[in-house]
């Protein structure tokens, strides 16, 4: 894969987007039956919900695909050229991962896009979905090793896909062959994945995400900023699950915000100096804080001090995204600096901390882990680099003893042609 | 330690380094008594040669905390700049990772070294050494701490030494608390730690490492490099394990390279087609192709082909370093693309492949992970980033919805300033 060009990877991937229209009504009815299934076995709504792919999800799943394709080749990419003497140049050049084990739950419409992403940076992928999707899941794997098979020299092995719970538990061993597992899935996925295995882990825990709401902010600002972090969509990971308000600000601020939550009916759940200006918010407890509420509830704390904020936040959080709003720069620079979050943000909602409102085109999803990818991940996460060294016949024992030659260690503005 | 100065941690590892100037004779008292202890228990002597710290090595250590100083910080470097809308600008920003953990065998001047490199790169750092060094590991951590405390603002505790196998055993747990780990010795050592910490490792597995003799190669060349990539310091993960040489060119350059190989005292051990050639070698066990031998050994197969090279390297190598030697532009790309190598090297020993060679100015390792960090690690394999994003009340209801604003994502040659 690392040899195949970036043109045969998009041809090949606008090959998936076509098969899929073509085939779209054989799609639908072996997705329904998965759905009837689901149905027959009371799974939850919202979870055949996320199982059914109807019209409108395969129109946007084919148009991602294209745009997909249209991104730049994450793979051969030069990162850095030096020049270490005449002759012998060093080039940092960014190649594929190896084998990526993809995890994900009841959406299909996830193994096309995690197959294609892998595809697209070069990698090998074995897919495990959720078992209620296990029709609709070997449907679409077998249209993906088809179009590999007819459009490309690529083996279709590339593309494996894993059924049982027994296969799942051994990927998870197979840390001598695969190279990073990414889970895209609720929390406890993740967190299950990282307790059972080895192999390098790129996904998010739980986003708690805060908003601090400094003494010198603009408070007209600071409620707007505040009301759209938690009301916007508060079913996601960069919603606003605490919000920090400095005591010289907290009784006009959130008097006048309060009531905007209590019309949006978020329910609200504070420390003692909280409850003293919004009586009708409930009592926050200590477990509050680190809990992810993902839907219309809110902790509220007053803070004495900016370091309080950055503490609370440093103590609480999940290290995910965290705001500050203020006009005092110096505020927000300390606050941008020490906040220990992948994405800190000054003025602007939580809600932007996204791979595509970032312009990384894909999203891949975002990590909390602290290396390898943070943040907002992009096609970037999906590809490592080697060093590529290319001499003239150059020899260390030259550069060591008496008469050592030495290393010019020049950067030159050159890229490594693969 | 996010919000420390350059200028500050640059001032502390001066510090650091005059005190071990100052107090060079203490230490060699401290010390002579771990290495009077480690010869009554009767250590292997090259144990207690990496134990000893004399003259020459503290000189050494006190160039190389100097240099460092020097050394540019690797925190606060934005990575790039995206104008998302108006007055609403992304930038991704290196920044600490948080606590290192650092485990590393008998060489108590490893820990001065790790000690500063983690207090450049804006990191706590939990040491642990050998217990054959410990009056020597304490006493230098004391020295640390103590300077930290007189020189700067930093509490002293984001330096800590554990001592006890028992605290290892504990740090190797602290996975909530640690973000990564860092071992410096052997592969043994690395390998048991991956095995017991789902932290994650920065560390090398052998170096397996291999030339590859091409029919098109410049024999000459290919001679006075394989010589050096095996003899001019065998002891390495970076010196050659194996010679690949392709059948065409293979009775010619073994018969010139066997003579010199066995002047050096070099072991051969090669395959049926080697010994052909070369009647004097062993037999090369299959054991033989994935064992490091870190001395006067060396594996020899012919091959037929490139792309049995390719293959060989990709199997029975450890990802480590491998080279091309070729005039033909065609298979040096192929080689080059397609073994799954850190490293990989055209016309040029595989001895180059060194932090220092590369001009990184301080080597942290070399590592033999795929993500994170790859090759040769210098103190940006210490740092992480983080996303900055500064609005100006930015929400992101005005960017959903019929009225929908869009993004401009426009690359921006803009610095963050911390």
């Amino acid at each position: 894969m690392a040899g195949v060009s970036g043109e045969t990877k998009d041809r090949l991937i606008l090959a998936i987007a076509e098969e899929i229209d073509k085939q779209k009504e054989r799609i639908k009815e072996v997705n329904s039956r998965d759905t009837d299934q689901a149905s027959k076995i009371d799974l939850p709504s919202p979870m055949i919900k996320r199982l059914r792919l109807d019209d409108p999800k395969i129109a946007d799943l084919t148009k991602g695909l294209r745009l997909l394709a249209q991104l730049e080749d994450p793979v051969g990419k030069t990162l850095l050229c030096t020049q270490l003497d005449d002759g012998l140049e060093l080039y940092r050049v960014t190649s594929p991962i190896g084998v990526i084990g993809a995890i994900f739950e009841s959406r299909p419409d996830a193994l096309v896009q995690i197959a294609t992403l892998c595809l697209k940076s070069g990698n090998a992928v074995i897919l495990k979905g959720g078992s209620e999707a296990a029709r609709t899941n070997v449907f679409l794997t077998g249209l993906i090793r088809r179009s590999i098979k007819q459009f490309t020299e690529i083996p279709e092995d590339i593309v494996q896909l894993v059924e049982t719970r027994t296969d799942f538990t051994k990927l998870l061993k197979l840390d001598e062959y695969v190279d990073l597992l990414v889970p895209r899935g609720s929390s406890e996925l993740v967190r299950y994945i990282k307790r059972h295995t080895v192999i390098p882990v790129l996904g998010h825990a739980e986003g708690i995400c805060h908003e601090y709401v400094d003494a010198d902010a603009d408070l007209d600002m600071a409620a707007e900023i505040c009301y759209d972090a938690k009301v916007q969509y508060p079913a996601v990971c960069n919603a606003m699950n605490t919000l920090l308000v400095h005591k010289d600000v907290a009784d006009v601020f959130l008097s006048k915000l309060g009531k905007r939550y209590k019309e949006a009916h978020v329910q609200l759940r504070g420390d003692k100096k909280t409850r003293k200006i919004l009586p009708y918010a409930k009592e926050a407890v200590e477990r509050d804080w680190s809990t992810e509420h993902l839907g219309l509830i809110l902790n509220i704390r007053v803070v004495d001090s900016l370091q309080q904020a950055i503490d609370h936040v440093n103590q609480y959080g999940s290290h995910h995204t965290d705001g500050i709003v203020t006009e005092n720069t110096q505020n927000g620079k300390k606050f941008l600096r020490e906040a220990d979050s992948a994405v800190v943000i000054q003025n602007a909602s939580t809600r932007f901390s996204d791979g595509y409102r970032f312009g990384f085109g894909a999203e891949v999803g975002i990590s909390t882990n602290k290396i390898h990818a943070r943040g907002p991940v992009g096609l970037d996460g999906l590809v490592t680099y080697k060093y590529v060294v290319v001499g003239r016949g150059h020899v260390v024992s030259s550069y060591v003893g008496s008469n050592a030659k030495s290393f010019s260690h020049r950067l030159l503005e050159k890229t490594w042609n693969p």
